[in-house]
This record gives structure tokens, sequence and C-alpha cells, in this order.
């Protein structure tokens, strides 16, 4: 298996990375990349990321055998838009979008009856850095890619592109589009709300100085993903708006009654609750909770 | 400075870095230790981060140059009564509890006259691990040590408790009782609690063993801090309760902010709140917020 050209739209840290980790499994032939920030894509190319810039995603889909969409995801129906016309019958076209039921509704309007071709995915490798100067071979080594084929998919297709996946030593599942959205509003797009929040919180404070003089480390990690790329979590959470809602409210409702116990002084309570969650921690970290 | 005695009640993580910490800049000939857990004693004295054994608080201060009690705060009223009548007049007793109004107020209770000799502290030093096995001589180096100070100390006792901690490298400054625990309501305590809150949350879904599967870096480092000590933080959270029920209210009044943006698909509101913490982030990160 190997892609004579490849095209990555949106070089960014996902993008780059998969480029880089495509060509050092020898996957592709030349990468073309496309994207918004010329000079982002001259750093991609020093650091041979990709080996030549197109002027726009649909010149870049030209004769590609593998097409990467790795930009936020507001600019998706654009895109498809764009690279219709281009994409070559024996095309596949996937996707690192965090959301995955709007990235679908788009393809199935702008792709027309090639939306058979584009095989939607997600690389579970965030990392509060982002552009290309972050890129690295091995961002997706031991991370989850989530596919959610559609039905109009070839298995010929979704293959070769779990394929791709595993051979850059990533863990492969499926589900659909639905269950993705709502497993990751929970466990990805809340805390990424609530940490920008916190930040948010005592940055708005009058003594915000002398708050952020004392927080230490606890304070550092729980906060870390609120340095996330704003643009993209914008349209994470518009695009997941529902479910994100939703998973607010579950929130909300937990600690309502984490607030009661403190309120009533149930020590005991908090303690309980303190001590499940710790377990439940320790057995996720050492892969006994599944 | 050197204290010929020092007497560390509570050898955990705190207790037996401070005991270490204290060995290596030459600032103790011998220390002795107390607490409930013998195993956890004897691994202290295997480490030597002890050098002897006493069979409880009040045996363990007698002839003490310098104390610390490094429990669960709940237990410091017991410990104070337990000490007072076998201090001796020269002897410094500080702390390192995570609250200092209710330890304050446990001395004023409970050491009569001999609150001169107490002087409050709290070394910003916590982590997810605990027990004399997580300690290490370098655990307060580039640390803040909050002092705060009676108006019954002597200042030749704050100024040599204040160099013992120079000493291990950290950082001191004073604050009021009341300043501190304000403070670490917003930046600690309070995402303490959204921590466990978060685990607790999706642990108690119907389908978390999914959700827990495909939890990545983001949600490891957010919730890192609910790894912490249930029974200390049960403490802290009951100690510092009108405070911290003030943080969650203000935290909730921001949420409500945001919520409200996602409700009315305000992507440009998202989107400039999560650039302003994370340009506030990351110029804390940088040491140019203050």
């Amino acid at each position: 298996m190997r892609f004579g050209r490849v095209a990555v739209i949106g070089v960014g840290l996902i993008g780059g990375s998969f480029a880089l980790a495509l060509k050092r499994a020898r996957l592709a032939g030349h990468v073309v990349g496309a994207g918004r920030s010329r000079a982002n894509l001259k750093r991609a190319l020093k650091r041979r990321a990709i080996d030549s810039i197109a002027g726009s995603a649909g010149a870049a889909v030209r004769d590609a055998d593998l097409i990467l969409v790795a930009t936020p995801v507001s600019h998706f129906e654009k895109i498809f838009r764009e690279i219709e016309a281009n994409l070559k019958p024996s095309a596949i076209v996937t996707d690192a979008g965090s959301t995955k039921r709007d990235v679908v509704a788009a393809a199935r309007k702008c792709l027309g009856r090639k939306v058979c071709q584009f095989v939607p995915g997600h690389p579970i490798a965030g990392a509060e850095r982002s552009g290309v100067a972050a890129a690295n071979a091995d961002l997706f080594k031991g991370r989850r890619v989530v596919l959610t084929p559609l039905r109009e998919n070839s298995s010929a297709d979704t293959k070769a592109l779990a394929r791709v996946w595993t051979r850059m030593h990533a863990k492969v599942s499926k589900m659909t589009p639905g269950e993705h959205d709502a497993v990751f509003a929970a466990v990805s797009h809340l805390p990424h709300l609530l940490a920008y929040g916190l930040v948010s919180d005592i940055a708005s404070r009058r003594n915000s100085k002398q708050l952020f003089g004392y927080a230490a480390g606890g304070f550092r990690d729980f906060t870390r993903i609120a340095s996330s790329h704003p643009e993209m979590w914008r349209d994470i959470a518009i695009a997941n708006r529902d479910r994100l809602l939703h998973e607010l409210l579950l929130f909300e409702r937990k600690m309502k009654k984490i607030r009661s116990m403190l309120k009533g002084r149930r020590a005991k309570a908090l303690e309980k609750t303190f001590l499940q969650a710790r377990s439940v921690r320790e057995r996720w970290l050492n892969g006994n909770y599944a």
C-alpha cells in the first residue's frame, strides 16, 4: 500500500504530523500541502512534512490518491466544495475533525455522489500546541483514531484508511458519527469548556494578579487544555452544541450534589465521593477500568 | 541556624520531604516522627527521613526545637492538645495545612498562651501522590511557602522559620489567614472540587467504560488532582467551606455566561473567551502576568 500523491489541507499539528508519519512509513510519494497561512506552509516545506505547496485546496487534490482535511471544522464546507470537481474517482478523502456529525453533513451537502469517497476520521491526538512547528511523526503512536464510516463508503477504502493509521502505530476503532460526538462531548469537549471557564473566571477578578501568583502545579495541569487553539475549539463547541449543552447540564447536576454535601458539612459523603473518583481514575490510568 | 531536635507529626509526602530537606541542608540534628500508620513511619525510618519513631505526638515534641504538624487538618485540635504540655518554651511549632483560619482557631483553642510559639505555614507543594514513599528533598525547590504569622508570634521565630524554608529553596511570602484561604479557595480548592466532580460525573454514567476508553491526555491532566488524598481534601473542603461555596458560585456564574454563548450560537463571543483565557494562561506560564 502506497499513495503516489497525497494532499494535506491544513498543515498544522495534525496535518503536519500525518504527513511526517506517512513519509516515515514510506506510504507517500509526493505530499502537497494547502492552507491559509503561507508562512506555515513554508515552514512545513522546510520541515519536509510536505514536498510542494498548492495555491488552493482544489489545486492540491488534483491527481491525489489520499486527501486529509485537517483544518478547523467550520472550513469544511468551503473545502469540500472546492475539491469536489477535482477528485479523481479512486481517491480516498478523510479528515481529522474533532466532531463528526457536522463534518458528515458538510460532506453530504458538498461532495454529492462523491461522498462515497469520504471516510470520516478523528485522531485523538490533541495538544495545546498548534501549527506545523509542533508536528512530529510520532504524534499518533499509541493514540486512538476513531473512524465513522458512511454507508456509502466501500469497505476497501475504509480498510485502506485503517491500515494507514495502523502503520502510524495508532489504535483504530469505529463508531457512528452520533456516538462519536456524544462520547467526546463528555470526555473532551466538556473539560475543555471547564478549563477555559476557570481561567476566564480567575482572570476576571480584581485580584487576578495575586491569584495567579499563587496558582501552582494543580492549576497548571487542570487548565493545560485552556491553551488549546481558540478557533478550533469555537468550531467544536458550536458543531457539537447540543451534546455539549447536555454534558454541561449533567456536570452541573453532579456539582450541585457536591455543593449540597459541602453546604451540609457532610464530610463523610464528600470523602466517599473523592475516594471513589480517585479509585476510578487510578483504575483508568492502569488500564483496569474498561 | 540548626535545630538539635526536630519533630514531624505526620510523615507523609510533605512531612517526609520536609525532614529529608532539613537533613540535606544540615539544619537538623535528630528528627523524630509520629503518626497514625506504623508501616508508614517504618518506611520513613528506612528512607532516613526520620531517625526515630515516637509513640505519640506528645512524646515526639518533648525536647524538640522545631515541630512540623503535617497531618490532615481535622487532626490538628487533637494534636495541639497532645503537644501543649510538652512544648519547651523555645520551640517553634509550624504546620503544613492547606487551610489557615481553621488551623489558627484550633491553635488558639488548644495551645493557650503557647499559641505565640505557633507560626502557621503552607508549603504549596501538593502532588497527587501521598505517603513518605513519594517524599523527596527537592519537593519545595522553587515552590511558594505562605506563612500567616499571628500577632502573638515573635519576629525572631517567624524569621527563623522563613529561613528554614528559604534554605530548602522555597519562596516565602506572608498573608493573613483569611487572605490565604480566599486565594487558595480560588486557585486550588475549586479546581480540586471540579476535577473530583468530573471524574465522578463520568464514572456514574451507564456507558462509563466506553467513555473512559476514549478519554485521553487532556482528560488525564485536567483530572490529575482528582487523584489527590481524599481525606486531606475532605478536610480542606470542610475547613474552607464558606470560601469554597463562594468560589463555586462565581465559577457557576462564569459557566452560565459561556453556556448562554453556546445556546445562542455566539461563535465570536466563545472564540474571544477562549482566546483571552489562552493568552492569560500563556502570560502566567511565562511569568508575565503579575
